[in-house]
């Protein structure tokens, strides 16, 4: 079995499983945060660091490394696990949402999409069948069939990006020939419950061997997104693993597993972090804040990680406001931990039959930020 | 014995030595090169890594410490070993040349030197026993003497300066109390032998436990800076260590031994590593170059550090050209290794007596670049 997905255990008062998906590069226990390696590099840390983190899949962005440094580069350094380092599992995007939400658009019809470079202004065109090439080169064990990433409240956009994601996902699945990656179906829809069930239907009659769900979190109230994933989830396979494109937070974490999915990336925990935000029980809190100044305490007392052994708030805060170089690093290190850790407590917690009473106790402690959207530029917001 | 100095071997065809200095924080086998922690860290890299890469002792800038976060904060949180999480062997200079530098200069006169801070404009006085008081709050095992930083080419002022630096020298010794810290006299002069003996001769009369050479490589041209050596090295006494300032150079190594020292400090491995110029045995190595985009070979062949033992040199091209923090990182890290390991070499072949083998053989496939002067403010540079 060169890719496969074990469910080891379901939780008795929700849709939370726990399980693990194989790959050719090792198994990956679920559910699983994978930090977010655009440029195959996981802001600020190296791959030494990853492991020590206890990370066991990565995603890297197969916009970025299309532009910078192409695709036949990585193939010929031995694939993106050559390359960057790295040998667990790896997945890529296709690159969807980032040419609608970084690039400059330029036209999106049933042949792909067309877009310029945010790097050079450079014209180029993903088709369906070029993402999977470029997928193919970078050779990750999990890559994403090419999706239109719409403005999530337009029905009638919703309506036609759908029409265009279910012909791209038949033109991937047949255009796919490396039987050491699996291929994911990705279900998008916007907030509409009539058009997620639609999408979960025909991408799933497709028959994929793992599924992503994907256009939310970019603007929709969080409730529309549980709702989205109460509307989705029921319709794929039991037996496939279920990815949700993007996201979280750690109040994301628990809604997301408690709904049913497998899968979670996202940048927020490296990008808050370069930022001084830091996440710890009760919420998140600001290293740049003058009252760390002379604070001796760890980021949070009993937390494990490289950085809370050894260093200080003081000296923390001290290099943030510095803008020094293992500032980044340090506060990098400290969120993913966290990520990661939360995660496995999360894995552990429905293997032991206790996610409910865990996912009650961390969110009467945390403080909920109000969630970032991600970020799309003003020609995918105004696309018609 | 809180401070010493042991000389182990001299070199039977020059002035090199090698010894070890014992401090409170451990001993420290000379000749030795100190990276520089200008902010509390050695830029982009962490404690653990210096240890791994066996950095034996680091230098901070009393300048930018004293500016931020405030030697108040470093003595609380354990002075500086405690805040950045460094047990070993620390200097802290003395802020002399960064205020001749990077500040914006208000007035020098015997007092002392009154500056505005490079970050705020807020206006600050720096005088002997100041800059003593900052220095044992910081508690680094080594400190240096509060000097001023002239031309080295402009004789009048050399002259003028002189006279503070001396006179600085002595009220720095008179307020010097932590006894488990080592104060270095700084001898100055200029490029001007009459001086730099007549100085060392005051400074070493202060009968100070080690001596920095200092006002060299700031535009001088090479020749002068070695001819400084020669006059001043044999002036200052066998049995205490010897530090050249803010230099150097793989070739400054080499030249700086054979003159008789055992200290250097500097920037430039670091500093250069992060604009993508690596150190090789033949010269160096631009990873910006096109040429490197595809190539799947470490910097240097053979070289055992963790960024040629796990990283092509396309990798690091690409992350250097996409500004990512690990492209820094592994930048880092090789330079120093190099420098580090250089040094290590050349303490070997001194007390297996082939220095001069050592020498020859390095600087014959070294292919020298001009050696780039360290930066002065335009104040400085018209102080009178």
């Amino acid at each position: 079995m060169v890719f496969g997905f074990e469910l080891l255990q379901e939780d008795p008062h929700s849709r939370a499983r726990a399980g693990v998906i194989h790959t050719p590069h090792g198994p990956i226990p679920t559910p699983v945060f994978a930090p977010v390696g655009t440029q195959a590099t996981v802001k600020a840390v190296s791959p030494r660091e990853l492991r020590e983190l206890g990370a066991s899949l990565i995603l890297a962005n197969t916009y970025h490394l299309y532009l910078r440094p192409g695709p036949d580069i990585v193939a010929d350094l031995g694939g993106l696990h050559g390359f960057m380092g790295w040998d667990e599992p790896i997945m890529t995007d296709s690159g969807g949402f980032q040419v609608f939400s970084l690039a400059h658009l330029r036209a999106v019809d049933t042949t792909g999409v067309t877009f310029r470079s945010h790097l050079d202004g450079s014209e180029h065109l993903f088709t369906p069948e070029k993402v999977i090439e470029i997928q193919e080169k970078l050779e990750a064990d999990i890559i994403l069939c090419l999706d239109e990433c719409p403005e999530p409240l337009d029905y009638d956009y919703n309506v036609q990006a759908l029409a265009r994601t279910h012909h791209w996902a038949e033109r991937c699945r047949a255009a796919h020939t490396h039987r050491d990656q699996a291929l994911f179906g990705i279900v998008q829809g916007g907030v509409f419950a009539d058009l997620r069930r639609q999408s979960a239907e025909f991408i799933t009659d497709l028959d994929f061997p793992g599924y992503s769900i994907g256009g939310l979190s970019v603007g929709e109230p969080k409730e529309l997104m549980h709702e989205m994933l109460e509307v989705t989830v029921p319709l794929l396979p039991a037996d496939k693993p279920r990815h949700l494109l993007g996201i979280g937070s750690p109040e994301d974490f628990f809604e997301g597993v408690a709904r049913g999915i497998d899968i979670f990336d996202c940048v927020l925990p490296t990008r808050i972090a370069r930022n001084g935000a830091l996440f710890v029980r009760t919420g998140r809190l600001n290293i740049r804040n003058a009252r760390y100044a002379d604070d001796p305490a760890p980021i949070e007392e009993g937390c494990d990680c490289y950085t809370c052994r050894h260093f200080s708030r003081a000296y923390l805060r001290h290099l943030i406001m510095a803008k020094e170089i293992l500032g980044l690093r340090l506060a990098t290190l400290h969120n993913l931990h966290f990520m990661l850790n939360l995660m496995r407590e999360i894995r552990e917690a429905i293997l032991a039959g206790t996610f409910a009473a865990l996912k009650k106790d961390f969110l009467a402690n945390y403080e909920i930020v109000p969630h970032e959207v991600r970020q799309r530029s003003r020609e995918a917001r105004s696309m018609r």
